[in-house]
């Protein structure tokens, strides 16, 4: 696969994240009530305006979210991308008219793409949970006994996604220093974040019935950036024996454009091989992660952004079809519109590491910004962006970036 | 507060479930449509007819779920409960317009009373965790160090909460014998359930913004009787580090009437004596919890059910409102219709435990029921019914019956 040519001038720059080979879904608006968009180049292109028109099928474009469309399935979605394809590919005829849909990327405001329906975050990441494994429990100990069997994963808090560009509050919440009699509650000083890809479900399953890995994989729609941010020290406190609760509940934050499952086709990769065999109902049955390079940015207010860790959501042991069929294994039924988290990414080497408390080995080893500011955690003002494109020939798929801003904590208890 | 003598017969038995002084909400149908609906005696009362006759204002009845009705808020609530008592009090001059709109219980079919926004299981029981914890790690290590201090508890899944009536498929997943090498695959062989209240969200909170406890009690809409169907042996192996996933995902069982607060205002108590002081933003500003006779029953396929247990809500050790707001603490963003599960109600005796684990001690002491059949934990065909009401002078406020009956697990894997 190599650039497909677009008319649109700026959708064929090799570096540029919006060619026509991506043509990612969101959702923006522009003074107007948002609706579902694609990008190309430096542009968005309004896809109600383009039903309205009669040069796309009626799919629900003119809702303020992904779902709609989502709900008809991979015929659909495949039906709308090769229409697309054609209307902005060098040598179309209807240039001009798409040319009225098309509004500059950088004037319009960006939405989050598809209303959540429940959100789920693994732990599928091998170097993060040995990482993570060995400040906690020491190298032997590090992995949990059914990690290399099962895709770890907890249900996280979907009222709280939000778009990329959102500003997040620090969180509060109960900490307790291990030589403290007990607890006190204020402000998070473990801010952290957590580099992941979303997958999202875009077709159901019944109650009371599992599903094949291949069926998952069809069930899903596409991929978004997601930073699933985490308060270290509620989490330590907190986390036994339910698991992470108010420590992640605060805000996840996710790109605005969700990059569909045609377009990374060709940067499919397998997952490393297997440690222990597989139990039947999630083994892979072909590649199914993708060869996506991803960094994330650290600016502190009103300064500029240091790159701190650079990965690839190759690295990952558990794809997200082994998830889905993992997480719909019991006959918990799955919905439209529900993300899963892929896990911390973290590569083998120190600055691969997809979160803080990795990189800074429990804030125990702060990274330098280019500035010369240290952090060990996220201060507030700080700006943490995640950036991702999958590189073809000549090309890339891009993700547009999911930014989020800490704003000091809320006055309480 | 004594009843409140109704023109209906049927409400006037003391021992009945559905006085006047209860008017409990629920979605019904009886060939059409779902719509709202309250209870009274031995009939439901479609509340979109009379809000269609005029005799209450427009209140989103027509739905097939109590959402819109709840997000009106407070005064609504009140308002509706003020006329509806008016409706169907003796001497009332509108009986023969509102007998157009009863219909016998018996005849319709009830259905899950509201959309699940999100659910979260709380773990607020101390005889519960006490129980729990012995038996996994000793009397001496049975309470976690936070659990005197947080409201613990973790997300559950929405999307297989499911009405009383609904049968549950046995779930698949996997196990491992604390002996064997390898985990495997198949049906869950220690089903169980935890005898639960659910507290209802009828108020929405900010992202960002977290509430004190009084302003979480205003929130909370009701209470449904709450079945937290539990695989235990699917737990035991997936639950370290991050939680109940499985195990808890295929199906939560709630009864069909969402019995309001201001119904159960009388029956107010307070929480036990705190054996650590609380952290002020979670710290009891009044009597929250209730005074709510609990029991369940057991039945095997086509047989008589047995009371395998009794309880009382009133053993918790947080109220709702605590829960609602130690979860709403961290700037984690509350919706109508999230539903909060109390945590498995386990008395002090050996009589009044909330779930077949503690009954049964592990599987090793099994119960007897009524026709001489031994239960460890939930067979095919067994049906569970919890049970509930608050006993006032000379009237009851029922919950309606909470009941699932377990059918063989898909085949699969």
């Amino acid at each position: 696969m190599t650039l497909i040519k677009s008319w649109v001038d700026s959708a064929n720059d090799p570096n540029g994240p919006f060619p026509v080979n991506n043509l990612p879904f969101g959702v923006f608006s522009n003074g107007g009530a948002p609706r579902c968009c694609t990008a190309i180049g430096d542009k968005v292109l309004d896809l109600h305006a383009l039903e309205q028109a009669g040069l796309l099928p009626e799919s629900g474009f003119d809702q303020p979210a992904l779902n709609t469309f989502m709900e008809k399935g991979p015929k659909a979605w495949a039906d709308v991308r090769a229409k697309l394809t054609d209307l902005l590919s060098e040598g179309s005829d209807k240039a001009e008219e798409v040319t009225k849909a098309l509004h500059d990327r950088e004037k319009v405001t960006m939405h989050l793409p598809f209303k959540v329906a429940e959100y789920t975050d693994f732990y599928a990441g091998k170097q993060h949970a040995f990482n993570v494994g060995t400040m906690f429990r020491g190298p032997e100990n590090a992995l949990p006994p059914n990690w290399l069997h099962i895709p770890i994963g907890y249900n996280g808090r979907a009222s709280t996604v939000v778009v990329s560009g959102t500003d997040v509050r620090r969180p509060v919440g109960q900490t307790k220093a291990p030589d403290a009699d007990a607890p006190g509650f204020g402000p998070c000083k473990r801010l952290d974040i957590e580099l992941e890809m979303g997958a999202v479900v875009g077709q159901p399953s019944q109650m009371g019935e599992p599903i094949s890995v291949d069926r998952a994989d069809e069930m899903i729609f596409g991929y978004v950036l997601l930073n699933d941010w985490s308060a270290r020290d509620l989490q330590a406190w907190e986390y036994q024996p339910l698991g992470p609760f108010q420590a992640k509940a605060f805000a996840t934050s996710i790109g605005p454009w969700v990059v569909t499952k045609a377009a990374l086709e060709p940067f499919r990769v397998s997952t490393p091989e297997r440690e222990k065999p597989l139990l039947p109902y999630i083994q892979d049955t072909g590649p199914m992660l993708y060869d996506i390079d991803l960094s994330v940015t650290m600016a502190p207010d009103g300064g500029e952004p240091t790159t701190i860790t650079r990965t690839n959501y190759r690295e990952m042991y558990y794809s997200a079809a082994q998830q889905l069929a993992h997480h719909a294994s019991s006959g918990c039924k799955m919905n439209v519109g529900d993300l899963l988290g892929s896990g911390t990414i973290s590569g083998p080497e120190k600055d691969s590491f997809g979160s803080l408390l990795e990189l800074t080995w429990g804030g125990k080893e702060p990274v330098t910004l280019d500035g010369g500011q240290t952090r060990s955690f996220i201060e507030d003002g700080d700006t943490l962006t995640l950036h991702g494109h999958a590189q073809g020939e000549g090309y890339r798929i891009g993700f547009g970036d999911c930014a989020g801003k800490i704003v000091p904590a809320p006055k309480f208890g």
